[in-house]
């Protein structure tokens, strides 16, 4: 009973993704994938289309970035071991990208995780692709209600290890935006459970963990950083991908 | 510091794999694995060999368990979508291996989840591999102690989807025995959170959050496999994998 239930309440479907390297379990083609990855890639990318930056294009490796911003005569931003990559400007902290810099601008960004996650869900043809942070964790939210398409929230984690701030993040939008799916999905379950636990106080959460990255930012002395990309809607802003960039919306 | 603390501190590793499709992130060769598949495989096999089964081997195909089945003429039992699998004799209740039934006797059984998990641990040259469950939670944990080797938690997960009752299992473990290794791990972290808020009711908590194996299983009408498959110790024996076959230690 309770399965043709389901199926008739006609909502659409949500489902988490924990690891890119799970991605192809999910029907990616019929439906919205919100790529999230947030210590710091798509909480920069939110700070700094917020903040007024033109677009965003997201590349996949230093070299690729060097090459298109010489070639646009543009920024270019990426960090490898938690410094700014050799040939680059600029890096991975949403600090550094304030509108009196940033405003008007186009930046070509690397990230490892998150780029490679977005270039997945391309080639699998998604319904479409935003970018989600707690830094626009409203407007992710609001748009996935509104759209009434499948969803699935992308975790980027890390080097195909899931991570706990990305989870987190995932159960966050779960707990919003529930009433508005079916979600027979165990990985959502997990990740709504683990953010009711951890919402009261994420960062107190992430270092009561020792969470891998928050480990790995604390001793390149990023505290700030982390605070920042745990803190809801300081940047909350819709951010699309389309043609190639990401777009606030 | 902590960095060099956790290195200078000579505890074995722990890490907790939440689908075989992550298990080639993980060392496999120095550690031991432990195939977890609560639902019920795992819990099967330890109340089998907890009621004196003098082996169980374990197949990933029918056609293998039917053919092993005759050549050793011994009893074969496997499952496909809750019933008994055509050509077969038994199936994957652990109610169906009573001690009167099964006391010396030879066991082929197919499952797919967790039988495909372990001969990728195999494959992969596992320093050794044991089974586990709720059934024989303190025979796990204090095997993994005094071992005193890497160890990883491998869940069987469900067609590579991550499960709940695998990860609360995980998590189960970690709560126990994570004073005797390193845990740099947020599968772990997040495993054992998991843990924490379903414990006082395992089998209340599948069912609050309607678990998707859960709900396939009660709708198989199998409510008394889950509430034993989630008792703890109820078939407190080691079980290790030696030579092709699963054994009492």
């Amino acid at each position: 009973m309770k399965q043709i239930r389901r199926n008739q309440n006609n909502k659409p479907s949500l489902y988490t993704c924990m690891s890119p390297a799970l991605l192809n379990l999910y029907e990616v083609s019929s439906s919205i994938v919100v790529i999230i990855d947030v210590l710091r890639a798509t909480s920069t990318i939110a700070t700094a289309l917020y903040n007024g930056a033109k677009s965003i294009i997201p590349v996949d490796s230093v070299a690729e970035c060097i090459k298109l911003g010489r070639q646009m005569e543009v920024i270019t931003a990426g960090e490898r071991d938690g410094q700014i990559a050799e040939g680059l400007t600029y890096g991975n902290s949403p600090f550094q990208y304030p509108k009196k810099f940033i405003k008007g601008k186009v930046l070509v960004l690397t990230t490892t995780n998150g780029t490679k996650l977005l270039h997945m869900a391309l080639a699998e043809n998604a319904k479409g692709i935003i970018t989600g942070s707690f830094c626009n964790l409203s407007a992710v939210c609001n748009y996935l209600v509104e759209q009434k398409h499948n969803v699935i929230l992308a975790c980027s984690a890390w080097k195909d290890k899931i991570n706990l701030e990305d989870t987190l993040f995932a159960g966050a939008v779960i707990s919003r935006v529930k009433e508005n799916f079916n979600i027979n999905c165990d990985s959502s379950k997990i990740a709504e459970t683990l953010y009711y636990e951890g919402k009261h106080d994420l960062f107190e959460f992430m270092k009561s963990k020792d969470a891998s990255h928050y480990h790995r930012l604390m001793n390149f002395g990023l505290e700030e950083d982390i605070r920042f990309c745990l803190t809801e809607d300081n940047s909350n802003i819709l951010i699309v991908y389309e043609g190639g960039r990401l777009l606030a919306r």
